[in-house]
């Protein structure tokens, strides 16, 4: 049983969140009764991490937790192994008490990309849609977010952020709901809303843009990060079954044909801020996710396409507005 | 707009009671957006109230505030003005900065022959069903429970249960939910629940008293006070129409019979603690409540009988044990 | 799985059934999907049942179905072990092709009570709730009913009741679904209600008689049949556990108060049409119902009594109509 | 009040749309709830509307009515104006006793080009999806379907329908339910789909095809006809905010898109069967229907495109193959 009592707090106490009870309780429920025999075993993992707050704690550049007094090695190796337990970890890096979670994904990098495009996070409400572990919330915080949450269904994922948590001594600024974005009510109770890594994954991508605006508050900003194609604004790919071995995969639009999408959806000063090719430096397999990643997945004998023969991946950063 | 944030976040962080939040803001919302118009006008009195903590509050022998230094003449008679515009006040009396809030019925009375006969509330969580303006809350805080949640759905009387809470300087020790009975899931998380005056306005007796038993802790104690008709197990009044004037009234059993029904139910230690007439001393007209009263519901030839020609109102108290 | 077409169809054609069609359809599918492996079995032997019309049916005075050429002796013998796998018969008697059905209850006594203190049901449209298997539907079709509905929730008095109707050559104007009166949406469709041997099992017999009301047309008749005590008007029996072994039982009032009851539920000229002890020659073990029966549930010493010492059974029938 | 008894009926009788009854008359109750005063004018006209069978009814080349001996000029001019008052009539054309109804749309040109690539309609169950005023539910049974159900949420087009099947002598083999496709449970119950101008309007066409394909038996044959653009698989045109001047426009694939689109959802054996750019003599202003047409929502000064400088209406037919 994992317990959602101090979101719940949070959110009774604030007045654009509150009618987000009338909903997620139940949600919640049902979801704990569903829940898997794994995640009851990962639990058990998660109560025997210590609970101390780190000496130093820094999230604006990178994800690091440290004391003074470093571990010693027994406790070093003894959380190595606990937090290993948690196999694969996709999203980070994370450095914790001299351990380096080097992850599938070098979010960090994504980061970067995106920070200098984005209304300052300072004092903010901020949503993060299919947010994976969390790496970019404790970023987010290192903006100087005011909370930060997100959502994602995947129980792993959400171990994994409440590993981090309690590494950081509980920190209540950031929350992971173990939903999906179709789960929410409209809120409009949030300045800034990411969705990163999800709209291709989406059967219907205007009902997610569209989803993601009633979360926002009016003026709100939503960041928009997908798989791209290159092309016009009529140019948009779907793939018949997998692509770079992924099945649930549906709408990749030339950057140009999302930000029509954007603009049919009602968002204004839509703004193509980025597109980059992604490396295999980038996503690629590590000893925290030792299965195939990227290079598995491309043509060996042409790095521009995927096995499948479709470009290879290709990503788009969108900033939008709420009017 | 009436805010139920306080009690939300106080139920979330009770493990026996967080269930309850899969159901209640939504219950809540619906109640909201039914209220009437003579609701915001009685709103707007409220948050008239001063908010002030009184120097001396009195629970345990009576319901009185007061400060060292008396209000001022003009001061006590803008609150007592103020207090009249929730005019009827049917339970009480309330001492309040000397204002003497005269109410229909002497609940103290009934409180005094309900207290000798129940376990100590010390420590304890209540539930008052059908609580009124919240009159006998205070005085099981006097008793020392630890927490006390009414529920009864009249409008009114939240208003005079939050008039009174504001003037004790917003005690979160006691709640009041616009909700009838058959609103609550089964919380089992109640050491003591009071049903006084309930029962006879209920068209099923039986599904009263179980609903009663799924609010209590296993082992807990319900306080039953019902209108009775004097009789063995087998004598039920059952009256065609009116009685004493009310309309929504059913199910008036002997007190040997109510045992009975307790015990069909799963109750155990079932005891008949008092039995008793009500007098036109404790429940009248008063300057704090205009409209007729048990006096005039009496049959003025022979004051042993209503008007409609029924037993004159007598009250029986059973205490009785959740296995 | 047992088909409902027929019925649709039915409800489909007439005005004031048409609203069941909102409800009744979804209903039946859960309470398919719920069916235990019996029914199945059950109803691979109904299918095994003849089909032919029969020569002869007799329903005005008994329920008797014959040929003028009788069933070749062997034919019997398989259509009585049939009809023996449908074990335990409640209420008949039925004469099948030369069968003797001796069922537990002679409910052609009831019905004999009954009959001569109800109006004419010649082209009524009539509802029979707790139906049993649907004998009385049968008699009440030999007194000229248009249709008759009848609910019951047991499996096998389906069965029982589609035993029957298959072997009247596939009467369609009586019909049995297997429900409790509590699904029943406010039809208010039918001209003569019928509830007899129900009100006791109900937890809330108020509630039982308002869905009763529910049913019926303007100016409909209620036939109202239940365990009662000897009594005045707040005369009401309530057994702590079980009467007359049965467990599910509640309340068994006097007929006078049952009287007070019906005319608080807003029905009009309420008659006490007959009152009786039911007699161990009308409810007895038979070689159709060989589990135990009323003699073994009455005080060996004191016949009067029940053996858990309450007055033994007593019926009476109450006439009602809606206003 | 519409009565839809006889489609209740017909779906009760039928195994496969039997479970239909679940959720479709509670739909239609709402539906009836919601309906405005227009349709209870129209329905009043539709009343007026002559009963007898025609002489001579015409579906397999045209929609024909016609007596032996013709209506004498007032019957006819009355009919004329009754019909008249169902205005604008969009999909056609009619012949009614003589009556021409020149509709919006020549319906029966977009039939042609349909009719050579689908499988025989012979004893066939047919849905049509935005099937309008059901013109080819008509043209349908000319083909010898078994039975065509349309669905379309309009009201007028129910009443358009409603007096053609009227003026056919009630013929029941084409019902028409004013519910969108979005409201059907999965049915598996039709031998052909048809979708013809309806993907265009859907805001997520993938959930559109996977709706159409749940309601096809295994085997069943899909034609979809929508607005498509010229380009390769990748080129899919999302109009910002018009199309033509209609503002409920969403995804205008090309025709070798929308092929990989149904693959995706799972459909086999699919064939562009047809690509056909509308012309204005299609699609025009005409007696019957005052309002602008196509000829209005082109560029004056280039036909080629729309006034928002899209390219002008294409269409496709696709016809494909549930495994």
């Amino acid at each position: 049983m994992f317990n959602f009592a101090n979101f719940y707090q949070l959110i009774a106490q604030d007045q654009r969140l509150q009618p987000w009870l009338n909903v997620l309780p139940q949600q919640l429920t049902d979801w704990q009764n569903d829940s898997h025999g794994d995640f009851e075993r990962w639990l058990r993992s998660l109560n025997k991490l210590p609970t101390f707050t780190p000496d130093q704690v820094e999230l604006k550049t990178e994800v690091t937790i440290k004391n003074q007094t470093p571990l010693a090695t027994g406790e070093q190796k003894k959380l190595e192994n606990l937090l290993k337990t948690f196999h694969p970890w996709r999203k980070g890096p994370y450095h914790i008490h001299g351990i380096h979670i080097d992850t599938e994904w070098r979010s960090d990098w994504k980061w970067e990309r995106v920070l200098s495009h984005i209304s300052s996070l300072k004092n903010r409400n901020v949503l993060d849609v299919g947010c994976g572990n969390g790496y970019h919330m404790w970023r987010m915080l290192g903006e100087g977010a005011r909370l930060c949450i997100g959502v994602d269904p995947s129980h792993l994922f959400l171990i994994q952020f409440e590993a981090i948590r309690r590494l950081m001594g509980n920190d209540q600024r950031a929350h992971l709901l173990p939903l999906g974005i179709e789960a929410l009510p409209k809120l409009e109770a949030f300045d800034t809303v990411f969705s990163m890594g999800v709209l291709y994954h989406r059967r219907s991508p205007l009902d997610h843009l569209l989803q993601l605006k009633d979360q926002l508050v009016a003026g709100g900003e939503l960041i928009l990060e997908t798989l791209v194609i290159a092309g016009d604004e009529s140019a948009v790919l779907v793939p018949t079954e997998r692509y770079a071995q992924m099945r649930n995969v549906y709408f990749f639009p030339s950057a140009l044909a999302l930000k029509v999408w954007l603009e049919k959806c009602g968002f204004i000063d839509v703004v193509i801020a980025d597109e980059n090719e992604t490396s295999t430096a980038e996503q690629r397999t590590t000893t925290w996710m030792t299965h195939n990643s990227l290079p598995d997945y491309l043509d060996p004998a042409d790095p521009k396409k995927t096995i499948e023969g479709y470009p290879a991946p290709r990503r788009a950063i969108l900033i939008a507005r709420k009017p």
